[in-house]
């Protein structure tokens, strides 16, 4: 079977938006929702449907079965939305591991039981992953798990540009189910791939959790509150392929076969860092890309400062852009050591703003081979293990699984510095002595994440250096 | 020669506090050092007096040839004060990189003058480092680099206690030299030991720098202008000992033979940061301690949190605890890549708590066996590539250089990933299930510094994370 083929299964019909997103955009414009529309200055456009640009430059792109992607980014996808440099888009963004809480997070949400469909007769959204087809452990292999949304195809795109993607808001979206009205829900799954998976002190050992944290839906409440958690037992999906750890997407926990504690970690109030983990663009190297290592497009940088009232910065890699996110988190900390962070569905305002590569010299853009972020403080630079791990290792999904087992923090901590020391040289046009010195005393230099294959080293550069500067 | 021959030299006199001490002191009360104190809440004390306590627990320690000891630690090391649990201490640091600037940071400041005063008949503070007396480079070999005011002596402390260290206060030392009255400096070295310095782009390679920065002696400017730089050239000490590379502290540039640029950084401002870099207490495995590679009991930390309203809790590893603080920084980032951060002379008043072994379960401080950091907001964690380097290499000078060959930021993570979950499990009573969720989701890893030997990652864990916790 060739590699491509589930491609019609995920983009062939172009369906009407399912219910659940209708559901899910009243319970937004009761709840926050609104506001947010009216801050981004298009409260006018909120209506004007989808993938198509009726002129006022806004559109609303919902998660279906239609326009997502799971666990792959490729840049032969059929885009699910075009738009031209300005233009601003909602996007829907759905947690792919809600299947751990069905009745909290799956049930009622029509789009989102639509994207997990799954019986014997077959899924919804077949492939999960960049692996083979026809992998033992299902469709795509489960090398990439993440459900994405897109691609966006913007228009003038081509390689060399570099395409800034502002992220104006972003709000939970409630759970479907009436018995958790007003609430919000997200998982947190301490895997397989987690940091801790094989230096656990209690046993049984090894093992995988699984915790559920509620948030408030309506955005009144700045943190998530622990509500229960289970080991993670192996099981059989639907198709009858039993998994023995978590190691495919979308497998929903048979919650009679569990055992939940309840009453963990009293008291304890998780503060929210909304943002989108995965983010970025397809690139050039290959036609499937396993979306859990983060490279210089951008993708699962998990870098939880990538929330309301950042940018990103992308080096485009293809002509169209083919801009993707997914990955939705509530809260994550730096490191995401135990291989996830409050996995959670969340809707997006974004806008999208072309760079074209001969504007860029001279610019805080030149040079840029990186995913570059910018907070109202702050620049962010993000270095990994290998900074380019599809030239490293190889283009084929088979080989770039080699990433997974030669990541270190000590390679991507080496990757920021010089990173981050290009950054200053170009932008600021420091001499190395004095990028140098610069980074000495006032960089921060943090672990973004140690699970993602291509772990993460972030600087972050304070805007405030600059103040008194003729180039700040 | 006995290691141990230049005690004398450094503990022998109790010679009265030099000038410099009573200049800086008027600067000081002049300049936010007698708010300081009144915020302190011990103004009527600031006269008691060097070394004595009094009746009112206060306690003023300057930096003088008898009070500091330069690049070593040692539980053998005559104590410069003894304080009991409650005590209060005004301490005076110097920077060991003041020779730098000989004009900015040492000349007009006598006690400075005196720490420094090396002539070709010898040097008022022979041993700087715990090497060999005889060593090609220089009494001690700088194998150690700080002047640390010390040790100080907490009656009563004994090996299982854990001593509380709070920082109430700090301010920069003023320039002695009238021709910079009312401003600090500091100096950045890019030395042979930084993470850059076999990485270089631009020629020559490989070189060190040094950069200058003045800050606002008064406390009315919350940053540091870079003022110049230069590359530092090799050097005949005044004992006839040529250096190649900055391999020994204490050398005095000899501005004469430099090339200084000026107009370096234009507009840039670095906001400070003011910390000791090292602080803690000596360990019982060793005689003569390089000051350099953090342990568990503290030392060379380098982590810029350690500032003014946090609280430090130190393992007491000996009898007396032997507290010593040295390294003062204006400002550092994580990682303090280039090899240092603004050194600059410091005064800080402190205040010592006892926690007897007894009385440890139960709390916070429970099985504690690394430098716990407390802020406003946090608690931060210290992992280093070497929990305890001198039970992993030995505990002779010679031996405990082996550290600097064998250091990683991914052996400093896995330390911060097992003590933070023992942290979490230990204090808070959450099972390992509990404490990897929340480290995941909540807890920030960064990269402390990756110069020091010993490479260090922290871990900070909001604490408001358990005000709804009855063990919060």
């Amino acid at each position: 079977m060739k590699s491509n083929d589930s491609d019609d299964a995920q983009h062939g019909t172009g369906a009407k938006p399912a219910n659940g997103r209708r559901e899910f955009l009243k319970g937004a414009l009761a709840s926050g929702g609104a506001a947010a529309f009216a801050q981004s200055g298009f409260a006018a456009a909120a209506g004007s449907g989808n993938r198509v640009a009726d002129g006022t430059g806004y559109h609303y792109l919902p998660a279906t079965v239609d326009t997502v992607h799971w666990g792959v980014f490729s840049k032969n996808f059929k885009p699910a939305l075009t738009v031209d440099s300005g233009d601003l888009a909602t996007i829907e963004v759905l947690t792919h591991q809600a299947g751990d809480d069905y009745d909290r997070m799956i049930k009622g949400d029509s789009a989102v039981e639509q994207v997990y469909h799954w019986t014997k007769d077959g899924k919804n959204v077949d492939r999960r992953g960049a692996g083979p087809m026809d992998a033992p452990n299902g469709a795509g292999a489960g090398w990439g798990v993440h459900i994405c949304t897109g691609p966006v195809y913007v228009r003038d795109a081509e390689p060399g540009d570099v395409l800034e993607v502002r992220i104006l808001d972003m709000y939970p979206r409630p759970s479907g189910n009436l018995d958790y009205q007003g609430k919000t829900y997200g998982t947190n799954l301490a895997a397989w791939w987690g940091y801790q998976y094989h230096d656990l002190i209690e046993e049984p050992k090894p093992r995988e959790v699984v915790t559920i944290y509620e948030l408030d839906a309506n955005g009144h409440e700045d943190f998530a509150r622990p509500v229960y958690n289970y080991r993670w037992l192996p099981m059989s999906d639907p198709s009858g392929v039993r998994h023995d750890t978590y190691d495919y997407p979308g497998l929903i926990a048979d919650h009679s076969q569990l055992q939940k504690n309840h009453d963990i970690m009293p008291g304890v109030r998780i503060p929210i860092r909304p943002h989108f983990g995965t983010i970025g663009l397809a690139p050039a190297e290959s036609d499937l890309v396993n979306s859990i290592p983060p490279s210089y497009t951008g993708g699962n940088i998990d870098d939880w400062r990538a929330g309301k009232g950042s940018t990103i910065y992308f080096p485009v890699s293809v002509k169209g852009a083919y801009f993707s996110v997914g990955d939705s988190h509530a809260a994550q900390g730096d490191s995401e050591c135990c291989g996830t962070a409050i996995e959670c569905s969340f809707t997006g305002v974004f806008q999208f703003k072309l760079h074209k590569k001969d504007a860029l010299p001279g610019t805080k853009l030149e040079a840029l081979q990186w995913p570059l972020l910018e907070t109202k403080d702050e620049w962010v630079i993000h270095g990994f293990s290998y900074p380019n791990y599809l030239a490293h290792f190889g283009s084929k999904p088979e080989d770039q699984q080699a990433v997974f087992k030669n990541s270190s923090v000590d390679r991507a901590m080496r990757d920021a510095f010089r990173k981050m020391r290009a950054f200053l040289m170009h932008t600021q046009g420091l001499s190395e002595d004095e990028a140098i010195s610069l980074m000495s005393v006032a960089v921060d230099f943090s672990v973004t994440q140690v699970v993602d294959g291509n772990w993460g080293v972030h600087a972050s550069l304070p805007k405030r250096i600059f103040t008194g500067s003729a180039k700040g």
